[in-house]
């Protein structure tokens, strides 16, 4: 096997669980290797630390697959997706989840949704794409799914020295599907929605707006295919206005409306968020409840600062919206947004607004997504839920 | 009105809207008070805050009301509860909750808690106290119980000025009451339980024990009148063993398993769960899921050092002990053990354990102990559900 030995001084993070070795912090290699192959990784004492697959085109060069001398191998992934999928059954409704969730499942590179009876998958990483048939084979056998669909459309994989692609891996099938989430039907794209076709990381915070949304007058922002708008109708809002600037979403809103009956309550709106609020507030329209789910603003450390700009703007405009004793549901999947920093932006944005603030609930993303600890970048979603006051 | 000015670079916490003014932020006194009285407090520019309650014998001189110059009377305490009603009605089980929680419903020094038709109350401060009639008849008016109970048996009144006290406000009633807590059955006793009678700010974790402990092997630490160890048992746990130092809490939870026909799967034992924890894993005995829900381990700032080694012991040990792939609840009710300086222990636990964990859900209080952003000292406590792997 090919051993990489860490610097001195680098291999405290990867010794305390963390799945990522940066090319930076490999002192030796001893014996050569092709992408995409499995390597050991020892610290600088020569102590084995775990066993991943290295690619040299990443700055990730390797990700850890297991703490063991174990042969990776088919039993290996079956072990693993078993795993990851008794978790769910146990966690969470299983019609429509997220079955494998990458690092977070010991699976680093792999995303496996499920939609009804259908699977979504990427492979992200070289070192799992190897690995592709016998997965897909392995998914086949726990899940028996009607159909799995590749979308690797995804600019990673050419950093990875991928190419792009999309198909049926098992099929083909009608990639249009129609899902519940908690008891609102909606309708996923599998083969050209975004990501994998749907977001399903919000299912548990669109429930949490249950008790919030009785005969109110809500917006959603960010509105996507309508997943917070439909569920604050859905839960007896009196008028859901969505804003998105796409097209192709605001269609789709409009369809899971009339999906669902509810196209007299669900009005879609084609703007711009930070201009439509700062619309909003000069003309002094005022809402009960206002959610906030924007794409990620920081997708690295160094947009933190802008970032926080944009976060606090469009925070700051909402709560000046919102009805006294209304609620705000502010999302961010910004990783680097970690959430005492997120908290904060939304203190300053209250004070800035002149407003007090309730917490209800400080919530991340779903429990399909799970979080590890030793992998700070597996919590990504948070969404605070807040009385306004 | 008596006038406090604040000094100069000592108002800006008061003025962002924390309800509290301590005994040295106070530059000028204009006007004479009695201890209890209302008195304004303006910043050092003489520009109005709030008004609030003040008392000498405390180093939080003045608690604030109210940030309007309005007057504190009948129809101000009324328009207060009342919205911490709606609140409640709104977002939680209203058949026995806390009705009232003090600063975080703007009525600082005031507790109420609702077990099915009594009300079980507290009036901390002096403040309130002088209002206490007035606010017992708004009690009677909104939520019409059978009995009210004053449970002002706590010492901190003493340092307030106050008698320690309990007794009927309402009633008389038999103050062992039956709550039923998500759908297990408890008894709770209002003139001897601790605090109002019954803590029921874990009852939305309790509930969240649901889908981790079926046909599992449980351990309740610091199970008082067995809130966990009852609600496992009744989702399904083969076997509950309960432990406490208390004669009178483990009399409770034999009590409150033959009330839910548990008697069987729940066993009461009487320990420090310090040393059970070391004996268990001297013993190697194994539990698929542990619960750690101990007193607060600090009550001062000053004493956080000590408390992190106490929590950094009992869940190092509980982590030891859990079967590989179970799951550990661990809580901290020390608002000074705050959510960050809580999750970085359970990660040093888990290096020294040599165990990962997935983080499943960072739970607080439940909603009707609400958060408010300001106070920053209404958040205390936490609840982390985690997979031991």
């Amino acid at each position: 096997m090919i051993k990489l030995q860490l610097q001195k001084g680098k291999d405290k993070r990867v010794v305390e669980g963390h799945p990522w070795v940066y090319d930076n912090e490999i002192d030796k290699v001893h014996g050569s290797y092709d992408n995409g192959d499995i390597v050991d990784i020892y610290d600088w004492k020569d102590k084995f630390i775990g066993r991943g697959y290295i690619n040299d085109n990443s700055k990730i060069r390797v990700r850890i697959l297991t703490r063991k001398q174990e042969e990776i191998n088919r039993e290996f992934f079956k072990k693993r997706i078993n795993d990851a999928w008794e978790y769910r059954k146990r966690l969470v409704d299983t019609a429509s989840c997220r079955v494998v969730f990458g690092e977070a499942d010991f699976i680093p590179g792999l995303i496996v949704d499920k939609f009804e009876d259908y699977l979504s998958i990427q492979t992200l990483s070289l070192g799992i794409e190897k690995y592709k048939d016998m997965i897909v084979e392995i998914l086949d056998e726990i899940l028996n799914p009607k159909g799995i669909y590749e979308r690797n459309d995804v600019q990673i994989r050419e950093l990875e020295g991928m190419e792009q692609k999309k198909g049926f891996l098992k099929g083909p099938f009608d990639t249009k599907v129609e899902i519940t989430e908690n008891e609102v039907k909606m309708l996923v794209d599998i083969e050209n929605g975004q990501k994998t076709g749907y977001f399903l990381d919000q299912r548990e915070n669109r429930a949490a707006l249950k008790p919030l949304v009785s005969n109110a007058r809500v917006l959603d922002t960010f509105t996507h295919t309508g997943g917070f708008a439909l569920h604050a109708a859905h839960y007896g809002a009196r008028d859901v206005i969505a804003v998105d600037i796409s097209d192709h979403a605001a269609e789709y809103v409009a369809a899971n409306a009339a999906l669902n009956g509810l196209q007299g309550k669900v009005h879609v709106v084609l703007a711009n968020v930070f201009d439509i609020l700062k619309e909003y507030q000069q003309k002094g329209e005022k809402f009960d409840v206002v959610i906030l789910d924007p794409p990620a603003f920081c997708k690295s450390k160094s947009a933190l600062k802008g970032a926080y700009r944009g976060y606090k703007e469009i925070n700051l405009r909402a709560m000046k919206i919102i009805n006294p004793g209304g609620f705000l549901i502010s999302c961010s999947c910004s990783h680097y947004m970690y959430p005492e920093i997120f908290q904060k932006m939304l203190l300053e944005a209250a004070k800035d607004a002149k407003k007090t603030l309730r917490i209800i609930e400080s919530r991340v993303q779903a429990k399909d997504h799970p979080i590890v600890s030793a992998y700070n970048e597996s919590l990504y979603l948070k969404c605070v839920i807040m009385q306004v006051l």
